[in-house]
């Protein structure tokens, strides 16, 4: 594309890209294509002939735009909602055009060096000790799937060079609540969904230490090798935070890695007042932050710090020999050594300049008032007689449902599953609306029934006092009239 | 960021990259800072408070400009050389601007169903049959552990549940020339680094496919299970062209899992007389090829596609009581279960871009030129007495060496040590010069010690036969007058 041309398309994008920001809590959150509508739209083949500009961007309005679910729509809160800030998407503009390839440090030294920077940024503002380092991946998925591969190495010495065939079993440990990521990386590692073992969660949906050590013992006792913890401080369903600290013993104790999941919560470290929901993360072996979730990045960038980045180096560096370098330069990092990814994103450009952009302040102060907005609808909930707040809240998601039109005297005589029906509708119903966009759970509190529970997560920096209360508005609009289960039709 | 704020610094930054990118051949291609020298010039701790973005951009052009490595340089022609075309870097913006999280068809509905018709579309040009599908993925290391994972779950259906322990020992076949992603890959899903074997290779760098037939057999005879077999069209030494269709029949005949690595060669079978590259690669199991490499879309971008996209949900689907999507949803395709990966940037849409923008014949017309250019480098290499090319060229690679300053006849008297060293200065010096950048490899020919090769990659649009030849007369600049070992202080 000729450099004039560039510049012009490039300038439309930006007035496309600023308006759509400004106008973005117009659009419905949640898209109302059906499945198939855009498939049905593009046709079956690459053009043969190139097609102009105009063209595509013209498409890019009519099919992609009322073909999206805007994450950046301040009534979004759903999952964890989230923020590509401007700085951020600046950010991503210069990284789409330097396209670097930072796998070694001579390929990208910038790259690498602004990466380890800011991941020490991020290791002090989350009052983690020196040595704690990684690499930027794209997930936290990905940052989970190589902590456990470094803890299974750790594990199992042998295992690098020959494999887990004729090792004993593997065993990660989780919560109930402990996110997916982790099932599918132990999976992905060779020892199989069966090698998580769930740990029940106390009646806030923390995890039961006691529970902890008590299942590593007997699996150590029946043959089994105790490889990993996740510990979750922020988890998906409640935002429940694990008791780390004394997790940490309980590994310290057994003698297994112990990572932490604080892909969403983490950041909250940051705040004053709110430094112990990563208390005892200091003594994990690794721990995940995901500055796309709470820290205003675009998707994606999930930060990977290590205890001992030579666990990972161990698991994953492997030297082919396009990929030598001169002898200066052995001693730099090429942090290709630490993931398994060779092909690496400058994804530290939009994270060096969303810190900068903000500050240590500007963040906190953003963070600490979701958290406050949060415990607004908290507040609304508990003080609703008709609906009910499902777990504590610490962070900026609240757990909830509607619980029916009477006093809670009358509850018990609702069976579970007309309630977790109704709720479902609500949800959809409030979804449907287009002005709000909420997800939902379910919970299991040992020896209950599972509960459908509605979430409200708030992480957008459009976000403010009247979406949350529009929120909660759109929700009462659509309580049923009468207990759950008798006037489906009213919903 | 206000959205005034933003617009103007969009604009900045639109201005920025244009002037960037037409100006990128006048600085020099390899970075001339040294370690350690950006990470001196940023501060210990992110700001408390934040800073403007003109300071963080006027720092962009200070540090981060100096401080890259040029894979946008028309004289970049090290490891494969990649273009973040104009359409490609418009998409970038927009995927940032839209941040969406297209883990769920309703999260991302646009994002959802256009990854799906441009992988459909690249199916189609590669000339594969129906049924092929899969996702894209950051990079061929992540395409290849996914399908390394289906591959290792349908050689071990126990896999999935119970893990590798009490298995027999998996194996992966590579050549010798296999990208080292395959190796990483394996060790990862748990079979060890061991777990390779090593297929040896003709005069052409092209697996044997009689030996692999004869150690899959072996190892079966030994207790092992065969898992899978990587073959490569276009490797990473010499883009050597394995024979895929004959490897195709060993695996069909014992039931192995054929991935074919097409990251950097497989576009070329859109180029008519080029289909050939492909040949076979119908019968595999799973194949990758990777839009950011020579399909002219910035980093990262990787194509999927496997024969049978369900072997890759049995690997990764798992269902989270968060992510249970409304029954008229569980029918649409929900990417996140094709990976390890629960989020999902909206990589979909810069290649959408791409593909529309050049369109077949232009992609096509693009890649023939590069491959002229190549050959028109080998030419000269064959030309001159004093270098040599060290394997066939096919696509848009050259490897070759100076072999010294005399006539074919001198050679045997020179040490392979000496020679290889020389080669190795005189990358060293060329690349110092700032003119173009190239990239080297060691080449083991069966019997014989390894060959330092110096490799001509040529996959930039911005690169003309100018270029090409100022690389050859750099190069040739460089030639040491006397023969390789005696003159070192010349080089």
């Amino acid at each position: 594309m000729p450099i004039d041309e560039f510049r012009r398309h490039a300038g439309a994008v930006v007035d496309r890209i600023a308006d759509y920001l400004a106008d973005v809590g117009e659009l419905p959150v949640l898209s109302r294509v059906r499945p198939g509508d855009i498939r049905a739209r593009v046709p079956a083949a690459m053009p043969e002939e190139g097609e102009s500009m105009e063209d595509i961007l013209a498409d890019f309005d009519r099919l992609v735009v009322p073909g999206t679910t805007h994450w950046n729509h301040p009534g979004f809160f759903g999952y964890f909602a989230v923020t590509g800030s401007g700085p951020g998407i600046l950010g991503e503009m210069l990284t789409a055009a330097l396209n670097v390839n930072a796998m070694l440090w001579r390929t990208g030294p910038a790259a690498t060096e602004l990466e380890e920077a800011c991941l020490d940024w991020i290791r002090r503002a989350l009052g983690l000790p020196e040595g704690f380092a990684g690499e930027i991946t794209d997930t936290a998925s990905t940052s989970t799937l190589y902590a456990l591969a470094a803890a299974r190495d750790a594990a199992f010495p042998a295992a690098r060079a020959d494999g887990l065939a004729g090792l004993p079993p593997g065993r990660v440990y989780c919560s109930t609540e402990t996110h997916s990521a982790a099932h599918k990386s132990v999976a992905t590692l060779g020892m199989g969904y069966g090698g998580v073992r769930h740990i029940p969660v106390d009646g806030a949906f923390r995890m039961d230490a006691r529970a902890l050590a008590a299942a590593i013992r007997e699996d150590r006792q029946g043959g089994l090798m105790p490889v990993a913890v996740v510990a979750t401080t922020g988890t998906t369903g409640t935002a429940a935070i694990d008791p780390v600290r004394a997790i940490a013993e309980v590994c310290a104790g057994e003698g297994v890695w112990l990572h932490v999941d604080g892909a969403y919560g983490g950041p909250a470290a940051m705040v004053p007042g709110y430094e112990w929901v990563l208390d005892g993360a200091e003594l994990a072996d690794s721990i995940v932050v995901n500055p796309h979730k709470w820290l205003f990045v675009p998707i994606d960038c999930s930060v990977l710090l290590v205890k001992d980045r030579a666990r990972l180096a161990r698991a994953f560096s492997s030297t082919a020999s396009f990929l030598t370098v001169p002898e200066p330069e052995t001693r730099a990092t090429n942090l290709m050594d630490y993931g398994l990814a060779l092909g690496r994103r400058f994804r530290a450009l939009k994270l060096w300049f969303v810190l900068r952009y903000f500050g240590a302040n500007g963040i906190a102060e953003r963070i600490a008032e979701h958290i406050r907005l949060a415990s607004l609808f908290e507040a609304w909930v508990r003080d609703s007689e008709e609906w009910e707040v499902l777990a504590p809240r610490h962070l900026s998601l609240v757990a909830f449902r509607w619980r029916g039109p009477v006093g809670r005297a009358a509850l018990p005589a609702t069976s579970p599953h007309d309630l977790n029906e109704a709720n479902e509708r609500i949800l959809e119903r409030v979804n449907a609306g287009g002005e709000v966009f909420l997800s939902h759970t379910l919970l299991r509190r040992p020896g209950d029934e599972p509960v459908y529970a509605l979430r409200l997560a708030v992480g957008n920096l459009r976000t403010t006092e009247e979406h949350v209360r529009k929120a909660w508005e759109a929700l009462r609009r659509l309580e049923p009239p009468g207990p759950p289960g008798r006037h489906e039709e009213n919903l």
